[in-house]
């Protein structure tokens, strides 16, 4: 089924403990759109660049089988930029710059021909702008998932809470779901968030692993354990790319796929961390990403008959 | 198969945001041997405390089927306090008071009816009475398991390697392996801790879980959501006594029985945390315990099938 994914394409400038990359691919929609690709042919974008943001880039999209037809070119503008540093442990980093340039006024413009997608991804933005995604397309998706940060839970709480009421499956941190809640027991959190609208949650805990909550139900996945950790940028959005670009190669939203879901998001974001931006997104094939799996679960797998 | 458990047995008195609990049975060795009785009926136990340690308190042990031989009374002297309080995430605390007393010359005398023990449990000690212990049994146990802490790495590395060395399956958290280590990622931190001799090795994560490794292999097991955690004191060594009990009930070795066994010392673990101290230990059923497991399968179950 057809995958329309918003969000931001972005300029990154990444710093960690083993290196540093400048200006590369970044953003949540250009994650999302990545990861969604190896799992069904039809990912459209909606998001905005300014003039220099390099042809190339957008063909390695287009590469990928991701239609940019709705990612708009504002002429004499810059992209987004965003710099950042993340300390030793990788856990947590310093926003260097923020320069929103094209972001401030972005105005979602959904093209006709994405119109019958069924699959909604709200990336990490604005909420006033994922609202207006929703209410601009003309039936209701199948699914909409958002994905969200701290930083509006700060700045437009009142916004968030009336987007977070129109979506099924909500995606956020650990930190942010004691935030958005006021509990800081995870398991009272999840309740307390499933109330505010959306049927499911996924509360993702980085290097730890992810829950994803339905009713009364709880189903964990754990991170893979990695050599390596290069750079952490866009695990999460590599995650939901991965979850719900397997939600729409489906078709199936029932719990049980949504936890299979969970586990190939989890591959994803497991790629991701492996290289600097969005670099290991670029050369996945489908038996990597099956012998990854695999990996998930030969992690988890044990065996007890009780009485 | 008959377990031998060292370690302390105590007093704490602990702080959490959730109340206070003064001088309640506190002690590695209280806590392994309690969560270990509910596996196999021979767990003997070796100890010091002084006579200020309630006679009551050791009949408790001996209801669950503790064999308190082992433990030694030292008259006119005080037994082992520890007092601290816990932050308010739980996952850190300061420890506000630490009173030897008699463990400052303890020295682990075996009764000669332990000889035979197949399972031998060194809860957290100075790793040379520890050692002590390995070289005063004359058969070496068919498997030891150690647990540590980060103290002893800064006042008594050079023992406490010595003593790695002569154990099967050491028990660590994350920070102390990587400690331990001197490397930031837990895989490459496993490496080289089962370099030092153990042939497996135990990472615990507190509430984000616990994994286990052996030769090249890796499994992982969640911590269970817990709508309220009371207090985390003696959380890992009630993992460590549901662990070995297991173990030594079932008298299988194999990575596959680890496999269970962890997620046996999980639940246990699980219990522990919900009640001050160690009283949640005191009550537990066959069926609670089973019930806890099942709860352990269905969270992380799912079915990936590949092609």
């Amino acid at each position: 089924m057809s995958l329309l994914s918003i969000g931001t394409v972005a300029f990154d400038t990444i710093e960690t403990p083993f290196g540093k990359a400048e200006r590369v691919i970044g953003g949540s929609c250009s994650y999302i759109a990545l990861a969604a690709s190896y799992f069904t042919p039809k990912v459209n974008i909606v998001a905005v660049v300014g003039d220099d943001f390099p042809e190339e880039k957008i063909q390695v999209m287009n590469q990928h089988g991701i239609n940019t037809e709705g990612l708009q070119i504002k002429e004499g503008e810059k992209s987004f930029f965003w710099a950042g540093k993340y300390h030793m442990d990788l856990n947590s980093r310093d926003t260097l710059t923020t320069e929103l340039n094209v972001l401030a006024d972005f105005d979602p413009i959904i093209p006709e021909s994405y119109q019958d997608c069924a699959y909604l991804m709200l990336g990490n933005l604005t909420p006033q702008v994922q609202q207006t995604v929703i209410n601009r397309l003309k039936k209701r998706p199948k699914l909409i998932l958002m994905d969200t940060m701290n930083f509006w839970m700060e700045v437009a709480m009142d916004d968030l809470k009336a987007t977070i009421k129109m979506v099924d499956v909500l995606s956020i941190n650990d930190e942010e779901a004691r935030q958005l809640s006021g509990e800081h027991s995870i398991v009272k959190a999840a309740k307390v968030i499933m109330e505010m609208g959306p049927k499911f949650l996924i509360i993702k805990k980085g290097e730890h692993g992810a829950l994803l909550f339905h009713k009364g139900e709880v189903f964990f996945a754990p991170a893979l354990p990695l050599e390596d950790v290069f750079d952490p940028t866009g695990a999460g959005d590599s995650f939901a790319g991965g979850f719900i670009g397997y939600l729409a190669k489906t078709n199936d939203i029932s719990f049980e796929s949504m936890k299979r879901a969970v586990i190939y998001g989890s591959a994803m974001a497991s790629f991701c961390v492996e290289k600097f931006g969005p670099e290991a997104l670029m050369n996945l094939t489908q038996a990597k990403i099956e012998n990854r799996v695999q990996e998930f679960i030969d992690l988890v797998q044990f065996e007890i008959v009780l009485d």
